[in-house]
């Protein structure tokens, strides 16, 4: 494990470094990629069942389980209208009581559901205590779906009945709960990274679901990690809700703010690693692998956003602030006349630079310097206030890459940002406009 | 001339009262909706031409001139990339010179185009003052269409030569110079009333355009107004400021707000009234009849937003502040899962509690009550922070009107508000996918 690159990219990039086959090399530190989801730490399980909530033919709950107590820390959606699920599990993170685990549904969101939505959470979590012998206030419940319908809870505890005994640690359990999540995604999402603390191997994992009512304001999806890290609650919560501001929360697909976002991470300090009690190497080393998982998984969500066919990425360089770098680029991804042009293929910066301009930060337009790239070429279109006379061919083959990005240079101080999100599609409206049918 | 009648709605429709036929009756007054535009008013002529500036076939250059100089007032963008056209109309208007009139290009945004861009205004309003003997600094230029592409000046200064010898006071010359200006609208905007003035007949007119890149913020999109009311300059701004914020400010089409928005009065004095140099009944009286023009052209703007094929509105009543209200209706209006549901005749109601969730608004959501209307009929969906068990077909029914209002009860005050936009189609994503081409 030796001290092996430099940062490989400057500046935007410095929470990554050098990249060689799965492994990331940073300051002395190495991240391997490995296979799994939220299995991959020791001592997590999980399971899935198709318990009928809304979809037939395909399973539609999923558990995650350690039976070693987890410290815990969260996000949640900023939405003043929040799922009774989202009440329910910010209430066990700020408890400071430990979690044993997480109960997911995928069909009916349990939001704007009034008393009876709070009672089937409290439903969901006794018939785990029942039968796992766990208290009923260390299991977080999550739902995604429906607004406005209210969850069958004969059929919830009936899943938690059938999951229970069959939780495994195996990858494919992770990898099969992953999938039960999944609304309108198209592909599950799944991560585990393995690191050293200490001499200790510690694993991280996690899965995911998208698809729409994405947008940046505190985590904006469902997404699970875990641990076995042994590490102090504050500082993971810290951890989580930093690395949350640069990954989940650079991510739009469609600038609705669900009611029922959560991020969960649960550490059962399996691993063996002495407790990360302050900040240092040791929590750095983590900070950077929980980058990793988040940026990942909020990648994928995107590129996976409804109806999408691309990945629309925009990075901001130079800019004044981090939040001006921050604002801009998710101004950028979340203009619906941006995607609609990535959609078409179509050269049409000025819609990069129209919302760059009414995202609320001022910027003169003159110090803009404006590239499109791709896998095919990178192509500057816009300086010194005005359009470069670019080739309209060179900058079609650019954007029919599957991955585009607006590189942006502000030529103000030396901030940077990146936000992700996906063009605007025919299937975008065919799905939305007919979603509970 | 009698005192008519008492508000026929309250509250939201405090600057409406009842309407006989062509006539609106508030509070004594009379106002009457005539044939025409921007022409109607005494003393303003209109032209257009095909100058071939990005379309072929069609007209695509407009003017608006008044002999007699006007006292001028006007909203812009907020975004900060500004058009060259704002920057030099917002300067006329600023300066406090009178302005004789406008010259509007459409397929050409004439924004992002650096010292080129402003060279273009220049040589515009340069051909009027030669052919039209008025100086140049007393002529507005408006363009809309591509952003970031340098507008052809000989065409434009062509296009004045052509139309200056053609200006005309018909009516019909108004309504060819309202076409002109369109992109990608589907119907031309205009709309002129006649009020009484202490004795004298006033006349107030305007067209406007859509129909993409619209969202609430200052206006959003071209209109110019030409009345022959005899006002004083910062009273007419006074006025004009406080009306768009609950007609133009309270549209969106897609949630982009333009470089190039802009909203132009013209106020010539031909109209022989006693000058209004003060508030009071007469100044009330204008307001009110410049009210309902502007309201007029935002909900023909919204209705005919790119691809739209319905007008959306969401109206918010009791709410704790008239800005409360205001913000949660644009935030129902411009949600893009709002807008596909709509187009999809879902009663996918959660989607419009989210998009108040979101807006920034605090509120609890066991105050909201929640109602569809439209001509087919009125159907409750929420209350007491949970779903009621309505009628699907009955839904149905209500949805497939051709304009549709989601009504909002917050029960926490007495502000209300009112908010249009139209549904998010498939057609909308074809515009603007390719867009240049």
């Amino acid at each position: 494990m030796s001290k092996a690159c430099n940062y490989a990219v400057k500046g935007i990039e410095s929470n990554e470094c050098l990249r060689r086959g799965n492994t990331y090399y940073k300051e002395g530190n190495t991240m391997d990629i490995i296979n799994g989801g939220v299995t991959a730490a020791q001592g997590f399980m999980a399971a899935d069942c198709a318990a009928g909530i809304k979809y037939e033919g395909r399973t539609d709950m999923a558990m995650v389980f350690s039976k070693e107590p987890c410290e815990c820390a969260g996000t949640f959606t900023s939405n003043v209208v929040k799922a009774a699920c989202v009440v329910w599990d910010k209430q066990i993170v700020d408890s400071g009581r430990k979690m044993h685990g997480v109960i997911v549904n995928s069909g009916i969101a349990n939001a704007c559901t009034g008393q009876e939505g709070f009672d089937a959470c409290m439903a969901t979590a006794k018939a785990a205590e029942e039968i796992l012998g766990i208290p009923y206030d260390t299991i977080a419940v999550a739902s995604t779906g429906v607004i406005g319908m209210q969850l069958p809870v004969n059929k919830l505890t009936e899943g938690v009945r059938k999951m229970a005994p069959a939780l495994s640690e195996s990858a494919e359990a992770g990898t099969a709960a992953s999938r039960a999540i999944m609304t309108t995604d198209t592909v599950n999402k799944e991560i585990a990274v393995t690191f050293d603390i200490g001499g200790s191997k510690v694993t991280l994992g996690g899965m995911s679901k998208g698809s729409g009512m994405i947008h940046p304001n505190m985590c904006t999806m469902l997404a699970f990690l875990t641990t076995d890290v042994s590490i102090d609650k504050a500082l993971m919560q810290k951890a989580l809700s930093e690395v949350v501001k640069d990954t989940f929360n650079m991510i739009s697909v469609d600038g609705d703010t669900s009611t029922n976002d959560t991020l969960l991470i649960m550490a059962n300090g399996l691993a063996g690693n002495r407790k990360i009690t302050e900040e240092g190497k040791e929590y750095d080393t983590f900070r950077e692998a929980l980058f990793h998982v988040c940026r990942t998984l909020a990648m994928k969500m995107a590129k996976d956003g409804e109806g999408a066919s691309r990945l629309f990425t925009a990075k901001v360089v130079n800019a004044k602030s981090k939040d001006d770098a921050r604002t801009l680029a998710r101004s950028v991804i979340s203009s619906n006349l941006s995607k609609a042009a990535i959609f078409g293929c179509d050269a049409n910066f000025g819609r990069f630079l129209c919302a760059m301009g009414y995202s609320g930060v001022s910027f003169r337009q003159e110090d803009v310097e404006l590239f499109f790239e791709s896998k095919n070429g990178r192509l500057q279109v816009f300086k010194c206030g005005k359009p470069l006379d670019f080739d309209e061919e060179e900058a079609l083959k650019i954007l029919k890459a599957d991955e585009i990005t607006v590189f942006i240079d502000m030529h103000e101080g030396k901030e940077e940002a990146q936000a992700w999100g996906c063009d605007l599609t025919y299937d975008y409206v065919k799905i939305n406009a007919d979603y509970r049918s």
